[in-house]
């Protein structure tokens, strides 16, 4: 089915995806392959949890599809980023032409790549490889009103979820490009999970020190004009993107659809913690890819109680960090199907 | 130049790759893609590395080939493994038959793997996709007398530098399979390091806390019956296994070749660990690929200032850390080639 754009977004109802004859039956798979039990550490967790997911014994990886999100953030006029707005355009230019680092991430690992504007300052045109779900030219400025209406935020959810549903894949890493939304990232994550601002806020893509306290102040300041919002969809509605809020019906639809999501950096992972305040069974559905160096991010998957697969020190967005874990994703399954038993390579077991 | 499988094998002189003007030239070709500077985090400091390994900015991985060795090990009658010694032979002819998970991990990210026989306690006779490098049929053990000749040590090491030269690629990685190997890693660890036994052992493939207590003491008695031996060759010699001899050979050839060695486990890092301490400057030519669960790998590894690229919890050996890291190596290597840079792209650069 697919949800026109402007349809209502409904959040839907995540299952979680416990089921213990089949845990058994995977646990079992898992200890019975040639290795000392226990031996593949997280991607045996990973195995498990994906056959969860499938609700097989034998997952398979179909179509891995990495969506990135492009927005504006009109909380820019506080100067709380190291570079200028136009970077966001200009960066779409760069995915669509193939030289950024998620494009070449995403052909390595055999991932397809979907660059979406979801609410860019900046008139592209009809373009070949861009998929227009401009919701506005950037949102307002969080700072001294909301960042958009509410019917903004259901619009851009729906936008997500349809897109989720002409993806022919079982697998969706999450990207994003928005100078500013770390920022807004730190926001939600602030009001969300009740963290000071102060240990939200980092330097995004290179803010000197004194702009990172700027950026702290920034926050607290507008969480006290607003302080009256308190529940998920209304703090999207106020401190979040476009970008962020297409993710997060993006997100909730892709879990719904029993797909496995890719969480990697500070942004998509503020996506998931709206989705996850909605409907908490998400996280079933969820690798964790990376643990950024965006200050905040460790508390934020803390929050979730997401471990990640990679710690790489990377700082950088666009799902850099789910295109490059998706190698581990791949051995996790490969191992569960290809490897050899102890009884089908008659393996001595343990004395 | 071949080297005989006899031959006697003179340590070579490895370089250090350290070149101020390339060094320049590469930081210069990563700072100017188009990302927040350092934002690719641990990727840089790879792509910085194999290109001063290479001499270019503009570095390629070429046919990458894993090695796995197998050999058996005397200390095995002490007692201090969890599985019989006949899984070494039999996951010799598991690996042959393509079950194990290197098989899987090697196959998946397009790795050759080749398996040798450094000194299997089995006669397999001839077989496709052996390669028959025995020394003898197991160590001795190390308990009692030393575990090979100052003679089958040269002749290991000759043989994996022969293997090294018939390889046609850049990158090679270290596996291995011996029952009783984690005992001789933690003596050669314990000899070269003075860190205490106690703490260089750990579980192998699963032995109860007793049996790693055990452990520790055997080491301990061995390392006192063997007190005068402190040279890094004749430390291998005494306590070392034909494959960890192997390895060691390939090592300081493959370094001696400029190729990237990949290394991951415990076992392979001991191997490392004698080669390093006869040619410190192997270290420059040497990628971390995993911290393993084994107990006493990251004291090993911060012994040699490592600093593993994946925390996975594996504890299996067979250069599956390697074969998984793999990827990541390619990412290094393609952003710096394929990125585009901001004046390439025409992106803003930082206010």
């Amino acid at each position: 089915m697919n949800l026109p754009s402007t349809a209502p977004a409904v959040v839907p109802l995540i299952a979680p995806t416990a089921d213990a004859g089949l845990a058994a039956r995977l646990a079992h798979a898992i200890d019975n392959k040639t290795k000392p039990r226990g031996s593949l550490g997280v991607l045996e967790t990973l195995a498990h949890q994906i056959g969860l997911v499938q609700r097989t014994t034998a997952p398979a990886i179909e179509a891995p599809a990495i969506l990135v999100f492009a927005g504006d953030h009109g909380v820019v006029a506080e100067g709380i980023s190291a570079f200028p707005q136009d970077v966001t355009w200009q960066m779409v230019e760069n995915f669509l032409a193939g030289g950024a680092a998620i494009n070449v991430f995403a052909a390595q690992n055999g991932c397809t790549l979907q660059v979406v504007d979801a609410g860019v300052a900046h008139d592209f045109g009809p373009r070949d490889g861009l998929t227009d779900r401009k919701i506005a030219h950037g949102t307002r400025n969080f700072a001294v009103e909301p960042a958009m209406t509410p019917g903004q935020c259901t619009q851009a959810r729906g936008a997500g979820a349809a897109l989720v549903d002409a993806l022919p894949g079982n697998v969706i890493g999450f990207g994003e490009m928005g100078i500013g939304n770390t920022t807004a990232a730190a926001a939600l994550m602030h009001k969300l999970t009740g963290i000071p601002a102060a240990a939200c806020v980092g330097a995004g893509t290179g803010l000197a020190p004194d702009g990172v306290l700027r950026k702290g102040r920034v926050i607290e300041a507008a969480a006290a004009r607003h302080a009256g919002v308190t529940e998920p969809l209304d703090v999207l509605a106020t401190f979040g993107g476009f970008e962020i809020a297409m993710m997060a019906g993006a997100m909730l639809r892709a879990a719904e659809r029993r797909m496995v999501l890719l969480i990697d950096g500070f942004i998509v992972t503020s996506a998931l913690l709206v989705a996850a305040r909605l409907q908490p069974a998400i996280l079933d559905y969820c690798v964790f890819a990376h643990c950024s160096n965006e200050h905040g991010h460790r508390q934020m998957l803390e929050a979730l109680g997401g471990k990640p697969l990679l710690q790489l020190d990377l700082r950088l967005g666009e799902g850099t960090g789910s295109a490059l874990a998706l190698p581990l994703v791949h051995a996790a399954v490969n191992f569960l199907n290809r490897m050899a038993t102890f009884a089908s390579a008659q393996v001595s077991e343990k004395s």
